[in-house]
């Protein structure tokens, strides 16, 4: 048996939110990892790490927590990820010679130049990932094994990431129930700025701006379940979603600019009257909708 | 027992959908009505409803079914907005002395003053009504009993509606489990602009944007749960949302002007890398629904 197919003895997650936890937890209960380290800013989160068995230890992050990385088999950043180039700069010294290093960031461009910036001798053993999965909860108590189960999970490996840590990292994700699969860096970020970033986008600014109003309690008063569902991207975690918007911003804005045409052009239908083509809008988009979620999970929508 | 008090003998549904459906389901388990007529434009859709226990006998729209309203207790209206004058027209002549009509539409203005131009001497026994609830689904199939406990119900009474008129619409609504509030009709349909009519329409034309892309497919192989919720009133009724879009496209427009404007100013914030502000006004946003949540029906989110 090669050691890629043999248990993680030790793992360190570094941010045991919804992701890191989640990750955690699935390569657990299958076995696939022994021993979890867990590193974090907020002493309650890690001990509710720890009280829910996500994690074997805990470090605070001004703790040492550096010294547990020279016999780690895997390390997975899963912090917003505008804190991955102090990360990677704090960790680059105390990398064992055979740690493999992934992330977790929404984006991959940006977290890449870090570590490029930083990792030196151990880029070849950095992996870039994006899971595709996650609710708008946060925090170490939203975590669960199965949240992997079925998603999509992006890597996007440099020309000069070794097989070796590329098929330990596919060989995780696989093992958390995950449809692993390869994009360019430039083209996972452009992807999305589309499906995703945009969209939490646009529910925050939404929300924020309704909420913002003197009659905002009347107002939210009268929202039902499409309200609740058009808006459940505004409950993200705050901060990710600032660092997402600034780390992959030249896409976004070219996602955002492409969508404040469209609404130029609906704007325009509407203020013509013009029911035919309103609805022939409409159509395509649930036809289009509709087949996706056929095409897709299969869980309820 | 007052007659208010006393279960309808005869409710006669016309547009026996989603909304339709589940208001006769309702007043049917409760014993708040006795028999059910359907009227509508799909015969398939009427069979369902037939098969479903949902009406009692069912009409073709171009069958004589007007002659089934001089002894009904209430009639109503659950169609797509845009076809209520056709409907206030040809109903005016056969309703019956005391037969109530209501209706469900999303938009008030436009449903009152279709009853004004058609309705005569039964005007004061017309009660518009709004019934904040649906699902991205429609059809008598998609029709259920609960759909309406603890959701809002407005009623935007007329000068000229009875009393008893409001009365008995008012129970009924009790009687499905709902909430029911009465507002100015032009304050109900801005406030709905707000909350419901304007997030479909950036669903919608968001969806149909993506959608369109030649590279469309690859875009929705990364789509994961947060695309789905964000999308889902995309999949809403297309004929149902172009008459919405129209009979309220004065608050509408006010609302997409207000809107674009936000986008503008979150576009500036992203453009400067105004890392600080776009934190604020995630985090107001964050707030403002999480509190939004606690404060309404309690569902799981």
């Amino acid at each position: 048996m090669g050691t890629s197919d043999a248990a993680l003895r030790k793992l360190v997650v570094v941010g045991v939110g919804l992701i890191g936890g989640s990750f955690a937890l699935a390569l657990k209960e299958s076995g696939a990892a022994r021993r979890v380290v867990g590193v974090g800013r907020r002493r309650s989160n890690l001990d509710a790490a720890l009280r829910l068995g996500i994690v074997d230890a805990a470090y605070a992050i001004e703790e040492p927590w550096t010294a547990e990385l020279t016999d780690a088999d895997l390390v997975l950043l899963s912090t917003p990820v505008g804190q991955m180039t102090g990360l990677f700069a704090a960790m680059a010294n105390s990398l064992g010679p055979s740690t493999v290093v992934t992330d977790a960031g929404s984006t991959k461009q940006d977290v890449i130049a870090a570590a490029r910036a930083h990792l030196g001798a151990a880029l070849p053993r950095f992996v870039p990932a994006h899971p595709i999965a996650g609710t708008e909860q946060s925090g170490a108590s939203a975590a669960f094994a199965a949240l992997f189960r079925k998603r999509r999970v992006v890597l996007t490996p440099l020309p000069e990431t070794s097989t070796h840590a590329l098929e330990r990292v596919r060989r995780c994700w696989s093992r958390c129930g995950a449809d692993v699969h390869e994009l360019e860096p430039s083209r996972h970020d452009a992807i999305l700025a589309a499906v995703s970033h945009l969209p939490h986008l646009l529910a925050y600014a939404f929300m924020a701006e309704v909420a913002g109003r003197g009659d905002s309690a009347e107002l939210l008063d009268h929202a039902g379940t499409g309200f609740r569902d058009f808006t459940r991207l505004a409950g993200s975690h705050p901060a990710m979603w600032r660092d997402v918007c600034l780390a992959n911003r030249g896409a976004l804005r070219r996602e955002l600019a492409i969508y404040r045409d469209e609404l130029e052009r609906v704007e325009a239908l509407i203020a013509q009257g013009d029911g035919d083509a309103l609805q022939a809008l409409f159509e395509r988009a649930s036809t289009a909708r509709e087949s996706w979620r056929a095409r897709s999970t299969g869980e309820p929508d």
